[in-house]
């Protein structure tokens, strides 16, 4: 497959943008990667997107951004596939280019989820699970989480104030990220004393929504490559696991990530010890954990503990969320796996200020949609 | 690019299928084209579909249909792009093959519309144009093809009856379609004296919403190849044009019809007079003018007359709608674009019954979304 380098990165602050449609915040984001790019000629554009549909009664939003930046006539898709469609938009980029179709490819995720009411975002995200299996039993998404954190806990005897480390390192890295939804720091007293929203998930366990859109450009032609910052994506890989948790053999382990990851890490010719960076999903600070084990971070059982012992922050052995990530950074759903993606960009091109991991060859980003149930693992690589 | 084969097709009758959930209807279609295909090895998964989180409060159909199915642990992703999303997702699976990473792919169409409030779908339908230009103004989807016809209509001096043998076409060619929702022949008399839906667009020139899947196999791997029906895809091309109409400079010509067709014209090596099949994408009859127009075969405003001449019958000119089209086939959105494709093989193969179209080497199918806003163009050859 031939090589595909990212050559543009943009991304807006995530937050309550009312005043700005998607096409608007979509656009933003795609101005700022282009700008990046230095404008290059682009043949294709690739949009994540979960809930436009239902949030914003808009579909067809690759016609109406391609139309929006003045694309006019350039081909352009949405893919979805919950809260990982921002990295399925980019693997479809990756893979157009490998096709030879297409030479140059824009990638933007978006999603504005804060001006519908949060009953319907809550509906909406409930769709990401099974609707005859789990839904209609009337088990949210947060509660699907709750009962994978109940069993883990239960497994391995960990106890709720044992997953602060994961939150409270995420917004320690928010705080340097003008990007980031929250940028307040927080304490395992203020973890400990948050409200619970589903238990044993509190409110300091779990990720905020958010309106905000991402953008990247990828190309294979050399022309369009800055040689001081040759990014390369040497891995990408896609998995599914039943969408179910019911129907699922083992609930406590990802195979889907661990099946993704392990591609990857082929394709890249690594180990997970060479990673420097990991962008993870952490919708949910089960997430985190359960990431970080089947992608071969920690043994089984085991995630919390590098979290306790600070293995994950920026100096750490697998730095991880060094943007905030979903937690504190913000999780606008389908434009998630863009911003995972952009900031790993930033830190293997050093571009990461006070969260800046060395060394900073080898960066992945992991986005998960469903409860663990479609997961897409990408490993890029500064040449 | 690699060339890939069409192994196996699948396709549920269209209708009300209030006993099936999509992932149920997806299955038997899905089924239906792995049989078809003598059961390859599948890597990846490929869907097409518009509405199933607004109409089936349920996405992330990716993974439900590949665990469904059996497909545990394989890469799944939806594709959309309003009603051109079954095309989208070929066209998806047609890049993932050739970018080496993918050898074979299930290709699933699949959209349930009938058990929801008619208001909803509607509603649905609509956001396939722009909320904001469009909709928000109080336009419906019918409003806009509505607009379309009258002002194509004025320019060329044709009256409504003359749209007419689109129509008659569509269902004499349906009647031998057992997949097709409407199996009955209508005449002039019915079309015109049918009920006036949005003036000048009346029932008879409008196609049906309906549930329903189709599947395709694809590969470019030689061992699954039947050497008796040898069925490639030489052209494959996507377009946009702007989303709204009252932005688009011409809007009674489909440029991104022109520029798809064109474009899968050079890849195929033929002209427009080679095709000898093309399902094209008759949502409302203004559509069926348009994109015979647009798409070399016939000239400007003469669309109507093609149809008035018998031109279009299975054994006319340029045969279209071979099995019932979008009008009598009936049009469950997302899969539509699936359904075009697997008509094409029935014909490119010789099995094609009373609709076979002679010679058959040469098939195109032509997806469109939005109001003209998305078009894909696809060709089939028979090796």
């Amino acid at each position: 497959m031939q090589k595909a380098f990212v050559i543009g990165i943009g991304q807006i602050k995530i937050g309550e943008h009312w005043d700005k449609s998607p096409k608007e915040m979509a656009g933003e984001a795609a101005l700022l990667a282009l700008s990046d790019a230095n404008f290059p000629r682009i043949d294709a554009l690739f949009i994540g997107n979960m809930m436009a549909g239902t949030a914003n009664k808009q579909l067809n939003l690759n016609s109406l951004i391609a139309d929006w930046i003045g694309f006019r006539g350039n081909e352009s898709i949405v893919l979805e596939s919950a809260c990982s469609s921002g990295a399925a938009a980019f693997r479809a980029g990756i893979l157009a280019l490998a096709s030879g179709q297409i030479e140059t490819a824009l990638i933007v995720g978006v999603e504005k989820m804060t001006d519908s009411p949060s009953s319907e975002i809550t509906n909406t995200l409930s769709t990401a699970a099974d609707a005859d299996l789990e839904v209609d039993m009337g088990v949210s998404f947060v509660a699907l989480n709750a009962l994978l954190m109940r069993r883990y806990m239960h497994e391995y005897g960990w106890k709720n104030a044992d997953f602060a480390g994961f939150s409270i390192n995420a917004h320690a890295n928010a705080v340097n990220n003008p990007y980031a939804r929250f940028r307040k720091p927080i304490s395992e007293k203020n973890f400990i004393e948050s409200g619970m929203i589903c238990d044993p998930i509190n409110l300091m366990d779990a990720s905020s929504i958010g309106d905000g859109s991402a953008a990247l450009v990828i190309t294979n032609n050399q022309k369009y490559l800055n040689i001081k910052q040759k990014i390369s994506v040497v891995g990408s890989s896609a998995s599914t696991d039943t969408i179910s948790l019911q129907t699922r053999g083992d609930p406590i382990w990802l195979t889907g990530a661990e099946k993704s990851s392990k591609d990857a890490y082929k394709q890249a010719g690594i180990s997970s010890k060479e990673v420097n960076v990991f962008e993870y999903h952490d919708a949910f600070s089960i997430m985190a954990a359960l990431s970080l084990e089947a992608s071969g971070f920690v043994e089984r059982g085991k995630g919390p503990q590098l979290a306790i012992d600070g293995e994950i922050k920026p100096n750490g052995r697998i730095p991880v969320a060094t943007k905030g990530g979903l937690k504190a950074r913000g999780h606008p759903v389908g434009a998630t796996g863009v911003y995972q993606l952009v900031e790993v960009v930033q830190q293997l091109r050093g571009e990461a200020g006070d969260t800046q991991v060395s060394p900073n060859i080898y960066g992945m980003a992991q986005n998960i949609g469903g409860s663990g149930s479609n997961i897409i693992t990408h490993i890029l690589k500064r040449e």
